[in-house]
């Protein structure tokens, strides 16, 4: 799979189609799953973690997927190709940096992603743009219904599949979805719907997971349970909290253009005016400016972005992207300097393709 | 004379054209003259200075200025009109702000005006583009020479030509030079030139004159003393002076590109960059993004706005003009998003002419 392209293109979850794509930036699912036969990655040899990739990347192979699927060694790639992979969604921050033998599979869509000795022997993702929860999960059964019939997974009768964080047992499930919500943050209100998904065992992160800060207003809502519960009822309960967050923000967006448009306008219009006007930006700036252009353009009091663009933007200003678009490693300040050159291309003629 | 043309139209020394244009802005010379034969202004009855008006208007009308004059009733303009012609420098404050008859003749090219009942009887005021300060001189020494032919002055053969107020005695001049100096300001540099200047009687003052803010890193620079010195000496000062001002801003902004090009070009960029997308904007914040923007264009970071278009800006984005443009009275919210509009319209097509 050639890398350099991958970072020039985008995947299908950040088109901005799908149902609340306006709110709703994606969907994504993944169950983790491990071989019968072998130790858990923790406590695998090299020879074991070997053995375990062979085993799942031939039997991938062999799953008809319905796209075409790209291998990739992850511990023979780059720390940059490893941290690049990790900014676009495809692998986690922890399999770009643990150290042995572990492997990927991406999608040509990159709707797909298999990881091979990660924390668990197998991981597979299915992310979507807008709320796709259903659909989500509809592909990634049926991916792990055919990888089921060809190799013996762990699993428990009365447990279900282990895995090899306790957190995970039980269907090994974990159903997410990536909300922009820039009206609940900006009037505060984005407190409350945490104490409210806390009480029913949601978790909230960052745009990177665990641990990653919520820039840009991107809340990553996802189950912290996963055992005593059908994998239909862990998706079941966030199919009914994102609709009632969906139409918070969307209340909020209406009263603050009701009560102060002209503030609002200004806000974005401003944000919109320094993304196509500086010479240096910092990655967290970005975020801040395109979160409030991503509102106006929702609001349509941005007309000539497409959204598309404006999700694109978010992934393809991450430190490892810009380094892959310019084929070459950069420090923090020529970073700043490139990701700037790079918004004002972008958006100076924001129609224009990225290729 | 037609103020609402006027308000869309420009004044010379708004050209950016002269001696250092870059830095010096322009170049301004009055006298201040009082006739003999009547009470000073603040002791004169309304039927003193209804002939005052009546003599002097008569007198500057039979003088060849080379110019068509033309003749404003200040008192009976209304009060949007009076601060117009303030923030266009065409009168003072004091003026605008008094009571009773007075009035004002102002030139085709606004290079040349006249105040009758200002403080003193009679002020001709010059003001010239670029650091012209003689030229200024010349013509208004050749006005004043051609109304001292026709009227008896104030005069003491020991102090000189009487005025209302003792600070102006002896020459009645004031010459003044008004400096664009961001590099200094911005980096500080600005305090040793206000001490030196202290120290040689030379007084500093901002884009309004007393008491007015150093908005837009504008600052006026004029003589304190008009006695026991000539007219030459006086502005001899001034003429010495300057230029070291002048070099000093002009290295302080060769250092800056030279040491922090890049922070220089964003921080320039940006400016421009916001003046072109704010929905709202007070009359504060745009002159601080234009003083901005000037050094941009000064130092070919800014290539497409001509610096008459940014000296311009400065006077028609004043709360005045905005209205005089607009044809109403507007608050000062409502001022805020007209003058917003007005610095996208022309600055989106900076090359296309103000009428």
């Amino acid at each position: 799979m050639d890398l350099d392209l991958l970072a020039r293109g985008t995947g299908e979850w950040l088109r901005g189609s799908g149902t609340d794509a306006d709110i709703v930036i994606s969907s994504r699912l993944r169950v983790a799953r491990n071989l019968a036969d072998f130790p858990f990655c923790m406590r695998s040899s090299e020879i074991d973690r070997r053995e375990i990739e062979r085993t799942l990347k031939q039997c991938a192979e062999t799953v008809p997927m319905g796209r075409a699927m790209h291998y990739l060694e992850v511990s023979r790639l780059s720390s940059l190709d490893r941290q690049f992979l990790v900014e676009r969604h495809l692998i986690s921050r922890e399999h770009a940096a643990a150290e042995g033998c572990r492997g990927a599979a991406v999608s040509d869509d990159e709707d797909v992603s298999l990881m091979f000795n990660e924390e668990d022997h197998l991981r597979i993702q299915v992310i979507k743009s807008g709320f796709s929860l259903k659909e989500c999960w509809d592909l990634v059964d049926q991916i792990d219904t055919q990888i089921e019939a060809r190799v013996r997974y762990a699993f428990d009768e009365e447990f279900g599949y282990l895995t090899a964080c306790p957190t995970n047992v039980g269907t090994g499930v974990r159903a997410s979805v990536m909300l922009h919500l820039p009206a609940l943050a900006m009037t505060k209100q984005i407190d409350k719907v945490f104490r409210a998904l806390q009480k029913i065992h949601l978790a909230v992160r960052g745009l990177y997971g665990e641990g990653s800060q919520a820039s840009g207003d991107f809340y990553q809502i996802s189950n912290n349970v996963t055992l005593g519960r059908t994998e239909r009822e862990l998706i079941g309960d966030i199919e009914v909290v994102v609709p009632q967050i969906v139409d918070y923000e969307r209340r909020v967006r209406k009263e603050l253009v009701k009560e102060s448009k002209q503030t609002i306008h200004d806000r974005v219009s401003r944000a919109y005016g320094i993304l196509r006007a500086a010479q240096t930006i910092t990655s967290e700036e970005t975020m801040h400016l395109l979160s409030s252009v991503r509102l106006g353009v929702n609001l349509k009091l941005i007309e000539d972005v497409p959204i598309g663009t404006v999700n694109d933007l978010f992934i393809h200003t991450q430190p490892a992207h810009l380094q892959k678009l310019q084929g070459q490693e950069l420090d923090s300040e020529k970073r700043n300097v490139a990701r700037a050159a790079y918004l004002r291309l972008r958006l100076s003629n924001p129609d224009s393709s990225r290729n």
